[in-house]
């Protein structure tokens, strides 16, 4: 059974899973049992997943059966658990809440693809358009008041699978990181009248230094401080708040600038780990002027350590002007 | 040139320290050019670090010369630079500064030793002298308004070199995670004229389940809502807000106290990747009733990934009270 749990002394929620330690790994332990058997994420193998809610599928074929492009299944060691009566289990000093929530694995390709800039750019757009309409669907779910979307890729990054996926998370209240960011954004927004994202995609497209690069709706840019080494993120060029609001067209643009963007980290950084995940206004706050969607590309070259844990903030070596430099001047 | 610098959206700040991309590393890298080279934290290799600040030493025995039991020495690498000016580089919109500091090694053995474990009671009472000296050292320098003390044990931790070593870093702010700490805490001695660690101590003390051991002086306990897998706390017992102000006979016990906890860990976990940090009360703050310093311990099971970085909150599959069951039964 899962728990939210909030620490009394900093406020801070964690999520204690314990179902989540049986979960078997094909990475990360070199002498995993499970590194032989069938990947449960290919075409073929899915019976061995959960039934799936969703699917891009070819015409004429069957849920559950081969003929997919991009599979959305539940996860089979959720983090939180999608039904279930709510109940606070405060005792007064220690608050807890049951883990309710959603844990969906977007299985990315339907081969044995590792590698993510080997996808076609088709395919990228099937994997946006799979998390825009998960997304959609999930949002008509009142319980739900936070979507996370979020990749972890390579076995440094915290995958535990090595083909091709992206995870989904929908949660009961707006978590720190995602509220720190809506929070500071709103405070810019009253003091100036104006959205805190276009201000910094203006000033980084004026300068130039921080830029990865400029399509025509898309933005890539290593951030002023960024927490981590080649930390880079993507934003849309004209203010949105809600990202699963994107237009057939936007999400053929952005299939372009993701593409770019994991082909430039790879061919820079010779396909290094990274985590990803998208940053969108949760769909029930009524305005969307202070608020501008983006993802953001977190590259894991080293680890978060004592300094990081112990002081809540990171070091990082490489400066983002140099990592922009570096990722921009990439031969595509 | 090492510099701070604020995120404009979450008032986030990280350290930026390009000079640290240079730094040789003995772990994390298979193929690593400078693993056969003398290890420097080896007594012997004094002249390839920098000259010592501080070491316990024989008597008769000269600096940077063999004869000493833990030595202390500037980070050959530093995050922070110890001098120059304080320069605030803020253009109106984005806000940086030079980012002064200091950033010391803590060599904890002067043979070759790379568990933790293998050290005696005496050692481990020498390394916490050598943390108290140098804080007590640091604390009269009023440029600094926090300290920190941590260990990265392990390549999976962050560790750079396997001998035995902690560090040391002083800043010229309070880090967030450091006071969200102090603030949650002043927050509910306010509200109820108490310590929120002296209730949490009584409170584990009399249920039990979370107990690891409970000594004299100090009870080691796994938190309600830990963000890791057997994360471990170790609290002096009688209300105390400042490390440094630690007598020596405090230190015997803490020394007893701490090398049981590793002890407990490497058995239960076969010798588990970990960071620890000790987070007490910045000395200039006038009273300590509200805060009470200890250490965190945080074995380094998994990666924080995707899910972690995107919410800020974590998921952790070990509930405490299974984890000090585990830790509680170990037989010494």
């Amino acid at each position: 059974m899962s728990e939210f749990r909030k620490d009394p002394i900093t406020g801070r929620w964690v999520i204690i899973a314990s179902q989540r330690a049986k979960r078997p790994r094909q990475l990360g332990t070199s002498n995993s049992p499970t590194q032989n058997e069938p990947c449960p994420f290919c075409t073929g193998n899915e019976a061995l997943t959960p039934p799936e809610v969703w699917a891009l599928r070819e015409a004429n074929t069957q849920a559950n059966a081969p003929g997919w492009r991009v599979r959305v299944v539940p996860n089979k060691y959720p983090a939180l658990e999608r039904e279930g009566v709510w109940r606070d289990s405060s005792d007064g000093f220690y608050q807890s809440q049951r883990g309710l929530g959603v844990h969906e694995v977007i299985i990315e390709c339907p081969d044995h693809v590792v590698n993510m800039a080997e996808l076609s750019y088709d395919q990228f757009a099937d994997i946006l358009r799979a998390y825009r309409e998960r997304l959609r669907a999930l949002n008509g779910d009142r319980r739900w008041r936070y979507l996370l979307i979020y990749k972890n890729h390579g076995d440094r990054a915290g995958a535990t699978f090595e083909h091709l996926h992206s995870q989904l998370v929908a949660l009961p209240s707006v978590p720190k990181e995602a509220a720190d960011e809506i929070d500071g954004a709103r405070a810019h927004y009253t003091a100036s009248n104006r959205c805190i994202y276009c201000a910094i995609i203006e000033r980084e497209i004026a300068t130039g230094e921080r830029l990865v690069f400029n399509h025509e709706s898309f933005v890539a840019l290593c951030p002023f401080a960024p927490r981590f080494a080649y930390e880079t993120w993507l934003l849309p060029k004209t203010h949105a708040a809600v990202f699963d609001r994107c237009s057939d067209e936007m999400i053929l643009e952005y299939a372009h600038a993701l593409r770019e963007t994991v082909t430039r980290l790879n061919c820079a950084l010779a396909d290094p780990p990274f985590n990803y995940f998208i940053h969108s206004l949760p769909t029930n706050e009524a305005a969307g002027a202070h608020y501008h969607w983006h993802l953001e590309m977190l590259p894991q070259l080293s680890r978060a350590a004592g300094f990081e844990w112990g002081s809540g903030s990171n070091i990082n070596s490489v400066a983002p002007e140099d990592a922009a430099k570096l990722l921009r001047d990439v031969a595509l």
